[in-house]
């Protein structure tokens, strides 16, 4: 109760057998629980109210005790105690915590529903998570910035592709946390805290459509309404092993969304499974423009080699090799673009509000503002060459690559781990990118460090072509 | 996983001793658990993730399951196995599921947080639950109504009580439940379900004022802000092991805040401890106007017989018997002018909105609408002599007595069961609302049922100086 790390320590009994498990996972061995209580700078106050002891012989016994943290509520913890020589120690524990009102980090405003939809519809019954970029009738847009929040105007109207899934059927469960300007594929928001990854414990979960990401990964919202520039579903999906659609550029009204980089912003879901995917979808789609689509599939060897030894080892496909060309240039007239955009959208705040932003998305404006404009003309003009260079060797066909170039690497991952995680990882997604195609991520495969999406990239128009396509891939 | 409870119950070992625990408390005994598990009508779906088994002996193993339930997230099942002579039995299990987003029977809104307070004051750092008859601005008022809430319009303004809140640097975390327009104090709500019980699993949480005690006491925000009419804080804070602070009648500002019946309707405050009570007390209450008052104890031994024996049973204090008259003059003059001013505040709502109140409130307001003009005057000229003589009789003295005349009653219990309580808890109650007198709940008594509080009923204005008392009596 004195929060002793060490006399804690002493009480876990020593090895890989070990066990401690709580709301975000079972930790096993003795020094991964110690690492985690290093970790979190000891356990939070708390009183016994109440123990039950079962005895099991004369060595071993189940103790139950409701704990009363100092913050309220009540807590509960299952410990087996065995008596070794050096004493009596703990070999599993069990840790229950009183639940928050709502996690913060994945939330930025929760409701019981937050918006009621149509009575009827396709969706009934699903609720959903609304990324901070999208406005939603009597609240402010808020874009993962406290100070930006803190100025944005009350909106008078409901953003069109929110009002789609509620005349559907659906309703806002709440609205729910992005990377600052949506400006990252992280999931990491220094004034919000991080949100959990819904498949991987301790792992980061993905952006920027982090908020919607986890709520679906976490059981709390049915599906995710999030946006894709640079990967900003793809990856989350990716990461928390959840179906991911980032839809052809422009087939979806963007009305009532704040804008990121607009030549590539996107709107797209994120769900479980396919069936609330598919519904989201064809909801929100002009039926009518969507194009049917063959399952005649290529990859990329040369986008494989970006990716980590265990996604190459797990990623299998029927597919024939395809060369896209030079992949830095493609990344370059991707990145060059995006962030002479960004900076159209958000730098006259970003120059006014100096000390708003977190470190990492402050250096990424700050590398836009740097931009002159005759770099900005020739971003321009290789965006237009790489689209068609691309639309040229793809064609018709669907390209298959791996949702991100790794896992999800852990909350304590270096900067300079991510910004190498994020480089190889755009140059997998600016493809989608740069075509303006439909981007689909489908939960196909697991690696040892947590899943990775098998993405689908097909010709534009092709999103509820490619969802079938995805079931048919891993039925 | 089938969902075979026959199967289930078999699986729990027999006999008083297995035990089940998950956040709501645990459950102990076989009997018990079935009862449990047919109440809420089978687990929810899921499947096994993973599976950790830890042996101890040859008849003993602990089980650690992680879960996947079908509405997503992660859960975890830890199980003490033992070979019984019919077979492996459970004799013990610690169960955890997924966090909702939030608790909607506690919250109707909840953000992170959703109004932030000033940068300094008295109150930083604490979090208020807001019950939703007060105006917070940019959201309805809904009173625990949803037909209520549908047409109720966007406050422009925050409510004066609130308000002084935010300005000694409380923020307010959300917007709770309450049972609908007030008008009860059983803390149920057919609409938005009954928020739990913090102290007693199992157990209505007391109201009318429920999600901001329930939010309070499962440690979901410090301070909850609710209103007492005929008791609907000291119930809860009775039920639920709080303090709670029912105000001097109209020593707090009103401005901003549904009435129910103006003449009793109080503002108040919900806490752990007294600390934040006081500090809540102080920044809101006129300090000036504040009377102090001495330790002048007497109890009234015709309302302890209104009471049940267990709460007969913890009830000590050292005070001077006193006679308070005829208890059902009273009652009756509270009850028909507080039904006679509800009507005046909701009837023409609830007229033109047939059908949208549950059964127990809609016939409150029936009997309310059918109370004659006669009767009506009857009720306020008792109203003024019960309120002199009672004046009378106190004088400067302090009532003590219990806060509810039971500890919490079950969510289970029958309509019957709950209407008898409220009478008994209304003769208990209305005493402070007939004269304005503050009431402070003091969280001083625990029975086998549950918490039962110690009402202090002070001089009009001792409010902060109540508090002072209520520690003392149980320093």
């Amino acid at each position: 109760m004195d929060n002793d790390l060490e006399a804690l320590d002493a009480l876990f009994a020593p090895g890989d057998d070990t066990l401690r498990g709580d709301a975000n996972g079972i930790l096993i061995g003795h020094d991964t629980i110690s690492a985690f209580r290093q970790g979190r700078g000891g356990a939070p106050k708390r009183s016994i109210l109440d123990v039950h002891v079962r005895e099991i012989d004369d060595d071993n016994a189940l103790v139950i005790a409701v704990t009363q943290p100092a913050t309220g509520g009540r807590g509960q913890q299952t410990q087996l105690w065995h008596r070794a020589d050096r004493g009596w120690v703990v070999r599993a524990a069990h840790v229950s915590v009183p639940a928050p009102a709502t996690n913060g980090a994945i939330w930025r405003v929760v409701g019981s529903p937050l918006v009621t939809g149509a009575a009827s519809g396709t969706l009934k019954g699903a609720t959903v998570a609304v990324k901070d970029l999208y406005e939603v009738k009597g609240f402010a847009v808020g874009a993962g910035v406290p100070a930006y929040l803190a100025e944005s105007p009350i909106a008078s109207g409901t953003a069109t592709a929110v009002q789609q899934l509620l005349d559907a059927g659906a309703s806002v469960q709440g609205i729910a946390q992005t990377d600052e300007f949506a400006y990252s594929v992280a999931g990491r928001n220094v004034h919000y805290g991080t949100p959990p990854n819904g498949a991987v414990p301790g792992a980061i979960p993905g952006g920027s459509s982090s908020g919607p990401a986890s709520a679906v990964a976490t059981g709390q919202a049915t599906i995710g309404l999030g946006t894709d520039t640079g990967g900003s579903i793809r990856v989350p999906a990716s990461f928390q092993g959840l179906w991911g659609l980032r839809t052809t550029h422009g087939a979806v009204s963007r009305s009532g969304l704040l804008p990121l980089a607009p030549s590539f912003d996107t709107v797209g879901w994120l769900t479980r499974d396919a069936d609330a995917l598919s519904r989201a979808a064809a909801v929100t789609l002009d039926i009518e423009a969507q194009e049917a689509v063959t399952p005649d599939y290529v990859y990329s060897p040369a986008l494989l080699e970006l990716c980590t030894p265990s996604v190459r080892a797990v990623f299998r496909v029927d597919a024939e090799p395809v060369d896209l060309g030079d992949l830095d240039e493609l990344f370059e007239a991707f990145r060059m673009t995006q962030a002479v955009e960004a900076w159209q959208s958000d730098g006259e705040w970003v120059t006014a509000h100096p000390g708003a932003l977190g470190d990492d998305i402050a250096a990424r404006f700050a590398f836009a503002r740097g931009i002159t404009e005759a770099q900005g003309l020739a971003a321009a003009a290789a965006f237009g060459a790489a689209r068609a260079r691309l639309d040229d060797i793809l064609g018709e066909r669907v390209l298959l690559l791996p949702s991100a170039s790794a896992a999800a690497p852990s909350t304590t991952a270096s900067t300079e781990h991510l910004e190498a995680f994020r480089m190889s990882t755009l140059r997998l997604t600016c493809i989608a990118g740069l075509t303006g195609r439909p981007g689909l991520s489908v939960p196909a495969y697991v690696t040892p460090d947590g899943p990775v999406g098998l993405c689908l990239v097909g010709p534009r128009y092709s999103d509820l072509a490619l969802i079938e396509l995805g079931r048919e891939l891993i039925g």
